[in-house]
């Protein structure tokens, strides 16, 4: 007996699956179209249907003799030991693929926005974190080893990174952001795709698209935005995404935009993703987000409907679960309401996949290759470094930071003693121990009072909560004024909880009303403020929070967006100086709570002005942020200008010095000004940035190649082009501040670009 | 010699500007295509160009030698005796037409948002209470008298209504507009039209389109809105007045939507506009709007450029400058970068509509027709039913309203005692007298407090102001408390002082960051709720503020927006139970101050849900009135199904009857509910209504002739359509309460709709 050409390792991955498809029935085909979620035992035993109010109950043998397409979180869902849960689900795999005529396991998949969301694994920084280190290096060897981790495990997807770009600081959601600039995102985002992928770890790019315009912030509420809006902010990262990272699925996106849901728009996941982009991957739903198309977004009468609508725009897997795809799809196509065309194109895509990742080899095997260290030395070094790089110093007017290394210390605030301050949403912790409670963290994650007493062995620390994080109890205040009042300096910890649906102040349905600190944490901190002690504010949060309430009024200002296991020493480490911090916003912070949404995307009549009461800038401009040296920008010419066409380049040249006495990082940041185009465009917006580590006297030459591209924009007919006429190229430290500016003439035609077009400002760095 | 055929009122009028036009130059036809803004002397003698910051200085005869386009606000613009500015107009109208070649005079416009904006001219409610009102016929009413008074001053164009949709509670301009929904703007903006129209004067659409969508509510900010949005929200009431109402110029907005300024967009302004509604009157630019293409917008480098883009577009007149469509327009034409065509195109139409009104006749004359009596005893009589119409009674649990007619009533707050509580923006008292100190109101309006004083004559009323409209000052609480505690009562007056760019609290340029009441007037509402004393609260106000905090803790609360000159009497009337309220909510009231925006017109994920934490549900909700009668709804058929073809139409009937003991309206409400379209939808939304008086027990049957068109909305291809399906027609007192239900089955094709779709469900109302 031959092997069959599908089971052929030496034939390509199409002609396999071209092969293998006209063998399978139609219930075989569906069945690798829909994935189940599945909870470890913690015996190790094996997956069982993980039971939720949202999923329905399945008979396991049932299920899997036609096949399956996904495994659903089976580390995710439940504190197991690593290692019993990549056992059980090598067990499961075994007997998923002995279940099925064509021995095909199931793709498994978990969670990884910031690490891979399982018990006793690494807990990084939060993607918004990762904008603040404008350091797209260290997110991409975080990726790496995020993704060797998954693999180790035995599992092939991770549903991450998040690419959608802030609209709305309220959204619960910020904190999975990489913030509120789309070449910012696609650059850090394009980054961590690299890392993952070249773990072997299919990337999954989400939410695909728009899910971040949310109206109100509220968490899936419906987007109001333009095609030009959505094709110049939302989509810029994907599209450097899957072109520069390689990522092989996306998620389509609960929202809708403009009446449009994105799981069923062929526009979005066919025209543009697949015929515009190229991309040959899987489409995969958000979680119960095919059926969201009949009960949320009323667009589909019943499951099959909304399986032929997420199919026919080119959904291929519904996750996590079977409502659509199961049976309702196989009855409507025996009926004809749905061509089995539509099923063999997902069909296709799904199993080519599963035969690059070698599930359809004869040698396949689920055992993992190697021993299971989800929180390595190495992570946590990774993890330690992106926390450092992360922390932004937002104010520091007189110098108080960093502080003595003696003297008397309160530190104050709800957010100093928990090691959960550190931690965002999709963390294991916050995510998944809050159904189990009484189970320990699993890895070791210092609060911030610890680190600094750790940090600070001479100085006398004490410590007084003053209240929790969202109540409304104030009794704590007294205590909390008096320890300040007995100290030489106040350091005030505030911040979020991260949690999921309302069980926290930032995290997935944890949407604000406004930007107020939570809870009573601005009467706090007024009444520390009050007290004349020197007050050192370290924010601890997943979203910016207004504090134009405290301008003058404070000491010093470290903003911390939850900075992962090591956050504590990190932050701590800037407290004392033994970390110069180098952090820059990722999104605005706001002056006040009110008047969202808002980020600094702003064509002129988006910025202050005469015509409104209202005035949106923020105190502290995206970009922004604060050293303990000081560098200065030499070697450019004054008032440059330049010709080159529509087609041409420019290179741009500064040398940045540290002209301090301490080690530290700089981050050079180009925007782009375009004073007169056929469409309104932002005042400026980030094209370019390098981080430059430099020790006290070093400098280094940097060069940006600027490229006509990066000017383009959709125009009125939805055509992206680049226009002729004059540009504004900025160099400066923040999106507010310019130190250096070159103008250009663009001369020529109005060029049309293609899918080919430069989506990326090089930077050369040169010792100088 | 013979008269020109341009002269010969029996020609056509397009026949006679064929005829004229080729005679005139270029600057004779450019002239035409702006305007002028001028304040009358108070001595009578004539207008002098307004000097102002925003205008250039004129020689005048200079200028009008060419001829003028338009004269603005000759009136709105200082306090001056109405005859004598009605003489000084004439005067200078005779000079303008004596200058020119052919004796053609200027059009000469005015404000009319809520009445002739003009010193002694009635102020009648808002707009935002017309809303409030649902009664058409009394908004046409007021429209005719408003034109009348117009033409009698020799006024040709009133530059109103403002048909904007409210998108967000917290812009400014909420006051001047009808309302959340675009029926209820689109039917009683017609009516306004209608009636304006009526009286020979031309009404000007504003703003054409999407200002009231701007990012944040800040007023000019950028419109981030889709096709569909835009098409079924922002346009249909637009569509409305100019089909139904005759409107004969339109408003180019000021703001961008998606990118692209309204004022430069042919699409909206030539495809929309005139090629699918077949408009053939003139657009108007709103006041510098075309410069702010340059300035504000920067899609034009120069003021040449952005009179190209805005004739192109189709805008046909510069207001109140000349700053484009002056100099650098004909400048422009003589370079060859403008077509001398687009002049003649808007030339064209400006000549028409000067035939049209009778301004190329050689008997023109500008002496007004008859005697100037701005604010006559019948404007009052219309403003005041109007106003009473409009008071909402928001809440009433324990029937504290109406008012005993004697005892003690404390009546507090900083609207009580101010006569210009009753008043908007647009008033001529609000928008021109704070420039005029010590002049007086030049019309009769009673504050609150007097107005109750005469009301009930055996009430003991006292008074405190506890605080100021928008400052921190709580030094008034202690008086307003003790006042409260020694009355049976309190009567509490807040909300709003209307004014232009941050002189008040709501009004053009007076946008706010969330909905909490000004100052600190929630502070002493807390107070005066504090004391135990059963408090009615009274809100004057432009804009629907968060209420949630006091739900439950009032006695009762009574919504008026603005109501006008006759206010005072009409609120007093309602406190006394002479007025029966009848009001209803043509906004939701928010329970809470952030989270905005939202309006009552969501699809199902923009409503409350489990995947926010964030609950947009309002406190009141769209529609919602209560009444001091009852009123029962019968003669329906339960559970009632239909089927009809996608072209068809159904009555639905009822009968109701007043089953209380005093006379009162009922406002019965149809919604549409779709249950499953190929686009999300609303919810439910309104599509017809009936207002109904009704004396102690008298019933009255209505017939609302439901059409398919109804139904419609504009699909994925950007077509207006009727899909076939379920729909549930729902007949309510409010957009949240349902008393009858039709279901019905639209069978048969996807129907396309053209311009000649119909708008409005009729409704038929017959003694029962």
């Amino acid at each position: 007996m031959t092997t069959a050409p599908w089971r052929d390792p030496a034939l390509p991955a199409a002609a396999r699956v071209d092969d293998l498809l006209p063998r399978m029935t139609l219930r075989e085909k569906t069945a690798q179209l829909y994935g189940v979620w599945v909870g470890a035992a913690t015996d190790g035993d094996g997956v069982a249907p993980h039971q939720r109010e949202m999923t329905a109950a399945h008979d396991w043998d049932a299920l899997i003799a036609s096949g399956l397409g996904q495994l659903t979180r089976s580390f995710g869902t439940a504190p197991v030991e690593p290692a019993l849960a990549a056992r059980a689900l090598a067990r499961a795999q075994r007997r998923i693929a002995a279940a099925n005529r064509f021995g095909i396991p199931a793709v498994a998949h978990e969670e990884c926005l910031a690490g891979f969301t399982a018990w006793r694994a690494t807990a990084y920084p939060v993607p918004l974190a990762w904008g603040a280190s404008f350091d797209p290096e260290l997110v991409a060897e975080m990726g790496r080893r995020i993704g060797h981790d998954l693999r180790s495990a035995g599992v092939h997807q991770g549903l991450a990174p998040v690419l959608d770009v802030v609209r709305d600081p309220r959204w619960g959601r910020v904190e999975e952001t990489i913030g509120e600039d789309p070449y910012l995102v696609g650059t850090l985002g394009t980054a961590y795709v690299r890392g993952l992928e070249s773990a072997g770890v299919v990337a999954t790019l989400k939410h695909f698209a728009g899910y971040a315009s949310s109206a109100g912030a509220r968490n899936l509420a419906p987007v109001r935005a333009g095609v030009r809006e959505f094709a110049d902010v939302t989509l810029p990262p994907f599209e450097m995404a899957l072109r520069e990272g390689g990522a092989r699925s996306v998620m389509a996106a609960y929202t809708e935009t403009d009446g449009v849901p994105a799981s069923a728009d062929p526009r979005l996941l066919t025209e543009v993703l697949r015929e515009e982009w190229g991309f040959t991957g899987t489409v995969v739903s958000d979680y119960f987000g095919i059926g969201f198309l009949r009960t949320l977004h009323r667009v589909a009468a019943d499951g099959a409907e909304a399986a032929r609508l997420a199919l026919a725009a080119g959904v291929d897997v519904e996750l996590p679960t079977l409502d659509c795809f199961g049976d309702p799809l196989a009855e409507a196509v025996w009926k004809g309401r749905v061509p089995e065309s539509l099923v063999d194109r997902a069909a296709r895509r799904v199993l080519r996949q599963k035969c690059e990742l070698g599930l359809l080899d004869e040698d396949w095997s689920p055992e993992p290759d190697g021993p299971l260290e989800l929180d390595s030395a190495g992570n946590r070094a990774v993890a330690r470094r992106l926390a450092e790089e992360s922390v932004v110093l937002l104010d520091n007017p007189r110098g108080l930071l960093p502080l003595a290394p003696g003297g008397r210390i309160a530190v104050v605030g709800p957010r100093a003693a928990d090691a959960l301050a550190m931690l965002g949403c999709y963390s294991f912790p916050s995510h998944v121990l809050p159904h189990h409670p009484g189970v320990p963290l699993g890895i070791e994650v210092l609060p911030l009072l610890d680190a600094l007493r750790a940090e600070l062995p001479n100085a006398e620390v004490t410590f007084a909560e003053g209240c929790g994080v969202s109540d409304a109890d104030t009794g704590g205040f007294e205590e909390a004024v008096a320890r300040a009042v007995a100290a030489d300096v106040c350091v005030a910890v505030l911040g979020d909880r991260a949690g999921l649906f309302g069980r926290g102040t930032s995290g997935e349905g944890c949407d604000v009303a406004d930007l107020r600190l939570p809870g009573v944490q601005a009467e706090l901190l007024d009444a520390l403020a009050a007290t004349g002690v020197p007050v050192v504010l370290v924010l601890l949060t997943g979203r910016p929070y207004a504090l134009g309430r405290w301008h003058g009024r404070l000491g010093a200002v470290v903003q911390a967006f939850f900075p992962g296991e090591e956050g504590g020493p990190a932050v701590a480490g800037v407290l004392s100086g033994r970390v110069n911090p180098s952090g820059r916003l990722p999104v605005s912070v706001p002056y006040g709570p009110g008047g969202q949404p808002w980020t600094y995307l702003q064509p002129p009549l988006g910025l202050a002005g005469e015509v409104s009461s209202l005035d949106p800038t923020p105190l502290h401009p995206f970009g922004h942020g604060l050293s303990y040296t000081t560098f200065a920008w030499e070697g450019h010419a004054d008032d440059e200008v330049a010709e080159i066409g529509t087609g041409g380049g420019h290179d741009l040249s500064l040398t940045v010095r540290n002209t301090g006495d301490r080690a530290g990082a700089e981050v050079v940041q180009l925007y782009l000004h375009d004073p007169v185009a056929s469409v309104t465009r932002p005042d400026v917006r980030l094209i370019g940035y390098r981080r430059l580590e430099l020790a006290p006297g070093e400098a280094r030459r940097l060069t940006f190649r600027f490229h006509a591209d990066l000017s383009s924009f959709t125009d009125r007919t939805g055509t992206r082009v680049v226009e002729p006429g004059e540009l504004e190229l900025r160099l400066g430290p923040s999106s507010a501040q310019t130190r250096h500016t070159v103008r250009l003439r663009l001369s020529g035609p109005v060029r049309v670009l293609g899918a080919d077009r430069r989506l990326r400002c090089e930077v050369l760095d040169t010792a100088d």
